[in-house]
């Protein structure tokens, strides 16, 4: 990591949280454990009061309440969530914005209705391009005042994944997580999953809204116009074995048999392998669950044999489209989608 | 702030988490808002085979499953938990570890058991001086390898107060609160609340391990022994009104009237006053509401009139023991207890 983390950076990292990787254990990420990135403030909205507003080039607009989305059909998904911005904190050089190490992750059951229904019966005109999702959410970007908007192309948008959703763990949504209504878009990095969701806008043309024309691109230089980020590179991360200090979150392992575990996932195709090296020996297959769902993590296993000394752990995912992650991260502009292979220094040593 | 903050304070911030400013308009903190501070990891308890182990100087020994410290004497109680460390990162030169700016506080209602009656059951015996909770949690500090383990005096976890605490906010402890059982000890400050506890070690002697005699004391230099930390200092926070620059968290507000509001507490006496200051302008007493609890913190309210240009909106407490927050915020080497006057800078325009 270059230079200091400046106040600006700490400032974001004192209020969004990453999800300790250690609850990589756990399935479904335990409620407030869930990685969290907010770009404005969280919103107090009025469940009782609420109405998602369906609007733009549909034959008639739709202008729903909590109950009426309740009583459509019901889906419950394990989707795996991570912020574009992970690994940001470990470019070189290090773009400024939230400086995400590896934990912006987290995996949830969401409960909601499809999008897909809603717009058809809403009924997109022949001339619709872009679905719009705007939040609740709102404040100043890049100059910009805006709320928080995102689109999906027509054919996402009816794929019959994407999900308006009101629960998150059987509950309702947490305030954090976008009470009362949400955007889960099973696969897409997290930015896709507009939190405090109350329009729907349909347009004949492609949104040009500030997080798409100027935030979530991969550019290579300051002008570069970059293509957009859509869905989630590969990745697998462990839990890191043996014990921290506090302090430099060094790790220590007494010698002997130990059971590495991790989690793995991408956002193009289910992954087929994940392999863990160990200092430089080869990589090495280790064993895999079955997902929790087709867009959920998958848990995996690797028993490794501590000796005394100093090692380099690493793991690293590979998808059915062949996409595998990488030894040095890809660097852009604003620092997406930096999906290098998960490293993990520890100390063997008796207790 | 003075410097970039550290790759190892960056990490610590990435685990650790405060509380977004704006759910101080939540009587209780929802839940995955509260702050959290783990020392180590997150430990994997198994709740069935669970005891809690009361030895040393008792007269007879205990070993509670958590049915039977669900049988006992149940007590709900709202408590206001704030980390020592909380301010830190506004200390110049910056103390490094966590960097916390204000956000480390958070309040929910704890379900559980008084300490007392376990003690009396166990029966103190008369050469007992301190009381030791330890947790499940591990790892490495100061070169020192040990489980988190923090002591009361006698007195103190026989007042009646200190709590057994097996729920929050109605539900099991969540793993990162401690499940499935933690300590929770009203008006000291958040280290005192041992997560994951496991043992009550009861000794005839003042207790010297590393949580007291080297962490959590006001040290003015490097070799000052230094006096512990204990109760919290009062401190009010605000809601930071109008909206947020993403990046920045500049804050911009419409001209025209507006209702501050935010929240004050203190562990040694109840808040008697809040006072609130725009720029150079005089303190002017805010509008109290009661306190959630004796432990709790209380809302207060301040009807201001932004005017256009940039302000500094300040507030600060002052309890019933005559403590006051100071303009300036006291340093010591750990980057203890700041409790500096809270200060937000806006900017009024037309949006």
């Amino acid at each position: 990591m270059a230079g200091g983390i400046t106040q600006e950076e700490l400032q974001l990292a004192a209020r969004n949280h990453g999800m300790p990787l250690e609850a990589l254990r756990h399935d479904l990420t335990p409620r407030g454990l869930h990685y969290l990135l907010i770009h404005y403030d969280i919103p107090a909205v009025d469940a009782a009061a609420f109405r998602l507003e369906v609007r733009g080039r549909v034959g008639r607009e739709l202008s729903l309440s909590l109950a009426d989305l309740r009583e459509r059909e019901r889906v419950d998904v394990p989707v795996t969530f991570e912020c574009a911005g992970n690994g940001r904190a470990q470019l070189d050089p290090r773009p400024v914005s939230q400086p995400w190490l590896v934990e912006a992750v987290g995996t949830a059951m969401w409960t909601g209705t499809p999008v897909r229904a809603v717009l058809e019966e809403a009924g997109l005109l022949e001339d619709a391009v872009d679905v719009v999702f705007a939040g609740e959410d709102r404040g100043v970007e890049g100059g910009v005042p805006q709320r928080y908007e995102r689109a999906l192309p027509v054919a996402e948008a009816l794929s019959g994944e994407p999900l308006l959703a009101y629960a998150m763990g059987g509950e309702p949504l947490p305030p954090q997580h976008g009470f009362p209504l949400r955007l889960v878009v099973p696969g897409w990095y997290g930015m896709t999953n507009v939190k405090w969701l109350s329009e729907i806008r349909v347009l004949d043309r492609a949104f040009d809204g500030y997080q798409h024309a100027r935030a979530y691109r991969f550019m290579r230089s300051d002008d570069d116009p970059g293509a957009p980020v859509s869905r989630m590179e590969p990745r697998s991360l462990m839990v890191p074995p043996g014990v921290p200090d506090f302090m430099t979150r060094e790790r220590f392992v007494a010698p002997g048999p130990v059971r590495l575990e991790g989690r793995a996932w991408s956002g193009w195709a289910p992954v087929e392998a994940v392999e863990v090296r160990a200092g430089d020996g080869p990589w090495e297959p280790a064993a895999l669950e079955p997902p929790l769902g087709p867009a959920a993590w998958r848990r995996w296993t690797f028993d490794w044999t501590a000796t005394p000394g100093t090692h380099v752990l690493a793991c690293r995912a590979r998808d059915a489209t062949g996409r595998v992650q990488p030894d040095d991260p890809p660097w852009n502009v604003k620092g997406y989608a930096n999906n290098a292979v998960h490293r993990v220094t520890v100390t063997v040593r008796d207790a």
